[in-house]
């Protein structure tokens, strides 16, 4: 049970210490909660200032509690937390919540406090949700835990909901309950000093209770472990976040070309997509896309046939569906033939089908048994604007009863004020979502249309490559030993080397017989740049001399160089084949401060620098996602071939950025790098990165 | 009275022509609606078939009503419409509202009848709004006119309303209504077949009852008046517009580029940017926006001072804003002192201010009061969390005084469901904003903040300048005679050339003397393109030889084209000098169903054609205009300098683009054109268009 968290979302007894007589106290809340809601466990209530509770004899101490406790809910004074958990700990409790606050969230002082606290609670192998936060809670009828101090009763329902604030979590859990929507299990996180959402995510993997996951987190203790777990839940099960604090990473520094267009914030709808998680911009968003999973199957397509009595909503919908990227098609002649036949008309029978104001029960039951059984629709959704002259109970009924025998999923908007509509929640009870405008639809459709291709996605391979580890250790080491952050030059071709990416051969020269050696070596023509002394902008200073094509010019430019840059014993220049007739595109990586190492796409020069023209994934990638990154640049075109030029060679992109993957999984040191530019042509022999950078944390 | 709108929206008698004692018919609702209002002038039902409706004397034709009638509504079957106008005509009636349908919205019969109809509506110098609509209505207590078959009664605002759409003019009444939203007045335009949109928006223009207009469009009838129109009041009123059928557009075929782009919607936003009209995506968005402005102050600034009681909704909001463009800048310090000295120690003074969940009253009234004086602040958003322990309805009190006596907008939003915070509607009462989430004040703000900009713009500019009209009449005659559409080379040079926009000169030549001669005449490089006979694509084709240096190699050139293209005697090259070291850029026209003529910048080649980088506005643009097009490209940085190049010569690509509009006004004929490339340099003398191709209508 140690491994599990039973204990906290399924226990067979519970302690609240701090349970209280006093009306509006945390600790009268929590307690009465448990008490209203009927936990089907024991509960026992402990302050050593009181008797009774809720009629109920309460202890002084849980040492006192004769029964063995599974559970301790803790809402004591900060200064006696650390007590009371070992109080826990010697009684043998399974897990604690602790609600109390004034931990890591106000300053270094409560930070050290938790970390006492969490010493204690692994000495006595417990588990800890908290501190600080707002309770658990399992409302399964099984248990009807609720663990919380909210003011509203929960329903239940099959979803799982994890909150990092708990304000937030007390104001979703009650608008849920205005929405008629119900929980099954909750937890309010808090500081996370133990149980994280991964932990939890775990846990609900393959729990029959949580068939969607809601989330609201500020951040990630382990992004990569959460991509890991959330990669393999969604592909079963959704999971709709919304993230909060996106705007943080505006705040700070970075100093790479990655570091920079990352602060552009265009990466996060990408790091959601790439494991699955369905991204909710606001709260209301999550539940509109909660509602339209729940209890439904998901659209086997993107075809949408809109069924209305009124041009103008149906406008707002074709609209909608299609800058949502949806389809309305036109239904099958043989359908429209049937519905021309069926149909006034003056209706409009391809698609939308307009069944007019006039039409009632008998039009909505012909046009949408017309697209139940049309191949072109997978989807229906039926506009209502309750007009004077028809019964509106009656098409409610025809659409509740071509739904129960058709196999399509059906949608509907119902216009106007729906407490104005007897029979509306008619729909709602038969188990069909109900809209008040087209347009909330559309975009909760187009989520599902997203969701349902991750999870057909076919799964992307990790590949694994061997590398020269030693030597870029080494290099990693010189610069650790030299307290320099930044490699560059040769440092950075030579890590490159080393993890198999093809740069053109280099070699260092400081005299005129290295240089002529050299110019044996590589291939005409040459670039030649000053490495030492160190100059930081080599360009601008004159330091790179381009296009050399004969040994005459070579030393004419070794000379120039060493004119310019000499400085006493201190001279070296790199020598290099120039790479040429290849497209320009740059590789990155940065760190997120949510989601960790996020690796970077893009064309070179003006695309990158002017158009911003970027993708990102994070790290680890697949051989999928190095695709997909490729594919997603808005210049991708010019990469498969523009204007009569040949199709660059694209797996060399794809083995780069993952050979860079890997070589991010195996130097946690490295901060940010960028490969700028890694030239791609058509022919594989020519595709090579010709200059790196690399920072150390 | 004839050429103001006063007989429709300010009627002292009217007459309801169909006006019926059935139930659940239309005669019966509006006439119901009239009476159930109580219509501040006389109304008088007029049915062949009835006596008495709603105990009042029902006239068996309009012919027989003693009074003086201003204003019918009629409501009988199509077929006895044109009598009935007649009649109305006859009887000296100022204006009707035709809700009877079967018109042009059923086809061509239809379209036939409608025409009859408005040519009786003109003989008699009558004003008609519909005919199939919904309706009118005044709510201002001096006439409380519901002339709509609404179910619901309507409330009384300074808005007003108009809605091409029955239905969904019915929808929005009735949500309206259910925000507590009022209106002054409505109409429901229908078939437009009189008056339309911009008829009433120029009726309201100095309307005192009218300070916000919302408006519900399918299309503009006019759409350079709308934007005439619009651009004048907006700087006034504020217009909010639901324009539906925008993907509609994508149906229909286009052939040139700039056609093709514009297809891909982008241009939408720059449209009703231009106007000045504040678009909103959805009918809730109108109104959250409506909501926002109706008896508000639109902030001075775009800086939010946030305070809150709980950390999770800060960081939503935080987020929330900075995302719409919006500042949430840190308290000056002498704030951050005060605050530091009043809060508890745990608070956060910055910005946002977290009050934490132990903040009360004094918390709220100390935060505000100090954002209320701080000059980095320009509009307060006060989130509020009900925790256990504090009384919400002292907050409430407080938020509502310190409002009273500060200058700055307050917006406030309390998580949570409303029904269950008893005060909220307290809020609501002192004309306070209260938001469930702060997601959607965010987008609000950014709206107002957005409107705030247009309002206070420097209005741009039209210019006139000479052009040889009668050039391009010949020019467009001549392909109209001889039934081309197309008009490219050297026809379509000349069109530039006689508007005043820089071509380098050209010379048509068909054999070895003209050559020699043009040679002469034009600056090397040279380039040469086919001429006749007519080669499609002739780069391509190899109809186009470039950087042509020597006489010698015009000689070459000249004879390799003869011997590829010439056909009998029809041969005829063109010889231009050759245009190098600039940026290309392209400038085009399209039209928009909706819009009219569209105009299009972009930068040239790859950035038009695979990054799709380009901007809309709609002809005719003003000197801003033209200036916000070229700002607009994302590729803007390129002309500015990039890397160290020289700025290019901006007012060449303004003056051009302005010249461009005025060949739209002047030809009314040309469809669509591209002006492809567009070379611009720093050297005013070395811009120019190379190339062009003008299609007809």
């Amino acid at each position: 049970m140690n491994s599990s968290l039973d204990a906290i979302f399924r226990p067979k007894s519970i302690a609240v210490i701090g349970a209280s007589t006093k009306k509006h106290s945390i600790g009268y809340e929590i307690f009465r909660n448990i008490i209203r809601n009927e936990f089907t466990g024991k509960v026992f209530p402990v302050n050593p200032k009181a008797d009774v509770v809720h009629s109920m004899k309460c202890y002084n101490s849980i040492s006192e509690i004769p029964d063995e406790i599974d559970l301790a809910i803790i809402i004591v004074a900060r200064r006696f937390v650390l007590e009371t958990a070992e109080d826990c700990g010697k009684k043998g409790v399974k897990a604690i919540v602790v609600i109390s606050g004034g931990f890591k969230e106000t300053g270094e002082e409560g930070a050290k406090l938790e970390q006492e606290l969490l010493k204690i609670v692994k000495k006595y192998k417990m588990r800890m949700v908290g501190p600080n936060c707002f309770g658990i809670a399992n409302f399964s009828p099984d248990y009807s835990l609720d663990g919380t101090f909210s003011k509203m009763k929960s329903l239940y329902g099959k979803i799982g909901f994890i909150s990092q604030s708990g304000a937030l979590g007390q104001v979703i859990m009650e608008y849920a309950r205005s929405l008629n929507f119900g929980f099954s299990m909750f937890a309010s996180i808090g500081n996370k000093a133990d149980i994280s959402s991964n932990d939890i995510l775990t846990y609900w993997q393959d729990d029959p209770e949580v068939e969607i996951i809601l989330l609201y987190l500020e951040n990630f203790g382990n992004p990569s472990k959460f991509t890991q777990i959330a990669r393999q839940i969604t592909k079963k099960k959704p999971i709709i976040c919304v993230k909060a604090g996106r705007t943080e990473q505006g705040a700070r520094a970075v100093s790479s070309h990655t570091g920079v267009l990352s602060n552009l914030d265009v990466g996060v709808d990408a790091l959601f997509e790439q494991c699955g998680v369905i991204r909710a911009d606001s709260i209301e968003d999550m539940f509109d896309t909660a509602v339209a999973l729940h209890n439904r199957d998901i659209p086997r397509g993107d075809r949408v046939g809109v069924i209305t009595n009124a041009g103008g909503p149906a406008i707002l919908a074709t609209d909608a569906l299609i800058n949502h990227g949806l389809k309305v098609p036109a239904l099958a002649e043989e359908s429209q033939k049937y519905l021309k036949e069926s149909l006034m008309e003056v209706a409009a029978v391809s698609n939308p089908v307009d069944v007019i104001a006039s039409g009632g029960p008998d039009a909505y039951r012909a046009s949408m048994e017309t697209m139940m059984s049309d191949e072109n629709i997978d989807v229906l959704f039926v506009i209502f604007v309750p007009p004077i002259m028809i019964d509106h109970r009656a098409v409610i009924e025809t659409i509740i009863d071509v739904h129960q025998h058709g196999d399509k999923p059906v949608y509907v908007c119902f216009m106007g004020p729906h407490e104005q509509i007897d029979g509306v929640e008619r729909l709602i009870h038969e188990n069909i979502a109900v809209y008040l405008f087209p347009e909330y639809f559309a975009k909760t459709l187009s989520v599902l249309a997203k969701y349902r291709k991750w999870v057909i996605k076919e799964e992307g391979a990790f590949r694994e490559f061997t590398a020269d580890k030693r030597r870029v250790k080494e290099i990693i080491d010189l610069a650790k030993s030299e307290n320099r952050k930044s490699l560059i030059g040769p440092e950075a071709i030579d890590i490159l080397k080393a993890y198999g990416i093809p740069t053109p051969d280099y070699e260092l020269v400081s005299d005129i017989v290295d240089l002529s050696n050299a110019v044996q070596e590589i291939e005409f023509p040459l670039v030649m740049k000053i490495n030492k002394p160190l100059v930081l902008h080599k360009t601008d200073q004159g330091g790179v001399v381009t296009d050399i094509r004969t040994s005459k010019e070579a030393r004419e430019a070794f000379d120039m160089l060493q004119r310019s840059f000499a400085a006493g014993d201190e001279f070296e220049i790199l020598i290099q084949r120039q790479v040429r007739s290849g497209i320009e595109t740059v590789m990155g990586m940065t760190h997120d401060p949510s989601f960790g190492p996020l690796m970077m796409f893009g064309l070179g020069g003006i695309y990158v620098e002017v158009m911003k023209d970027v993708s990102f994934k994070i790290h680890p990638i697949t051989d999928l996602d190095a695709r997909e990154m490729i594919e997603a640049v808005k210049g991708y075109p010019l990469l498969t071939g523009y204007r009569g030029s040949k199709p660059v060679y694209i797996e060399s992109l794809i083995e780069t950025l993952m050979r860079l993957s890997q070589l991010i999984t195996d130097f946690g040191e490295l901060d940010q790098f960028d490969v700028n530019p890694f030239i791609v042509s058509a022919d594989p022999k020519n595709c090579c990165a010709v200059d790196a950078r690399f920072i150390l944390k």
